[in-house]
């Protein structure tokens, strides 16, 4: 069934009418009588179509749905701002796999420049991702990007477990950082996870890292594309923490 | 250093001539004195460029590498066949984490079919992306692409663990199966994982599956896209074996 995260005075008034709307009608073809799921992205409801007019969705609640689906902990993604559409991707399968939110990070061996001019456009049309991937994937909260910053203007205070995705531990055979993170993990913590751009990481941003905090963290002996690290991390989390 | 798995024949002759000779001259630029590594997927060895000329690349051995990097366990992905892209990203994903090999399945709810006359034009375009992956994550062995097979022309006899990722498994809140399994792997075990097209699993192949032992697994409260799922298996494999 498909789940939509609308406005809280949409879920007051029981109408929908923007590009969700859009959807339910012409891309779902749902008609009256059919079910969706609607989320204020506090709470989630079972729905059923009213009516349906030119761009308006009307609906009546059926019930709560009663399952929360969130990973135990509080997952920011800090990812080292990647080339092409590679920040896109990532997006998308973190929030499938649980993550909280994103920040893009403006590392030294981060080849794209980020014009200040478009970055709130960027930022809006990443978290039309994050709806969309939260939508499909039937998370119980959105997913969202926070921000695009140079690394040092990042405040890290509020994470409590900081881990740096480090190539380079992993070919020292470094080993057993990651897994005492994960598995000593409790419920509620925040965890910010970095990961740097194609380049990896310089040595001086380790140390800065360090000096917050973070502890480098090799995530087994292959060498992981930029962009399947944060799905190694979030796995692993989901793994350890919600099966049993 | 970029990796190049070469013809055994290759190794021999110390002349590497084909398309990878293409992508040292050209792609990386290499020039006499150069370092790369080299294997003909048994083992790897670090070799200096000693000539380069039209598209001959000739080399010397400077030693054999001693890190060998595969998952302790073979794991087959059954990729029950998707659309679109979707195979080629779940190949150069799952290689950087330590798929073996790769079966595409058609499935009841597969959308795509596989024109029989092009399947093994298509299977040689999925190897080349293998190898790649395999090279850029420097794997001590080749990942491959088996074959493309109709879900019941499958011989699954010779593989003692089987997994199916299974949605329904995940909605009714199955949470153990999973770990059961991943948990008591042993070195050298071979692990089937089925997951099923974009549509998922028809009831009457998980009967049949069942059938052949393999047993519904799920992967965490969230609904994993079908390119997500073998990521998630291969990082918690990773994560249970190669973490301390």
């Amino acid at each position: 069934m498909q789940k939509y995260f609308i406005p809280k005075e949409s879920l007051e008034s029981k109408i929908i009418d923007n590009s969700d709307a859009f959807h339910i009608i012409k891309v779902m073809r749902n008609r009256i009588g059919d079910q969706i799921l609607v989320s204020d992205n506090d709470k989630t409801y079972l729905a059923e179509i009213t009516s349906l007019e030119n761009n308006k969705v009307s609906f009546k609640i059926v019930h709560e749905e009663a399952g929360i689906n969130e990973l135990p902990v509080f997952v920011t993604i800090f990812q080292g701002y990647p080339k092409g559409d590679k920040f896109e991707e990532i997006i998308k399968h973190s929030t499938e796999l649980g993550a909280s939110n994103f920040y893009g990070v403006m590392m030294k061996r981060s080849i794209v420049k980020i014009d200040e001019k478009k970055k709130d456009a960027k930022i809006e049309r990443f978290n039309k991702i994050c709806k969309e991937a939260s939508e499909q994937s039937l998370r119980y909260k959105m997913s969202y990007v926070s921000d695009i910053l140079p690394l040092k203007k990042i405040d890290f205070s509020q994470y409590n477990k900081k881990i740096i995705c480090y190539e380079e531990s992993a070919k020292e055979n470094e080993s057993s950082n990651f897994k005492n993170i994960i598995s000593s993990l409790n419920k509620g913590d925040n965890v910010a996870v970095l990961i740097g751009p194609e380049g990896g990481i310089d040595q001086e941003e380790i140390n800065y890292l360090i000096s917050k905090g973070f502890i480098p963290c090799g995530l087994g002996p292959r060498i992981l594309r930029t962009e399947t690290a944060s799905m190694y991390v979030l796995s692993a989390i989901s793994y350890e923490m919600e099966l049993k």
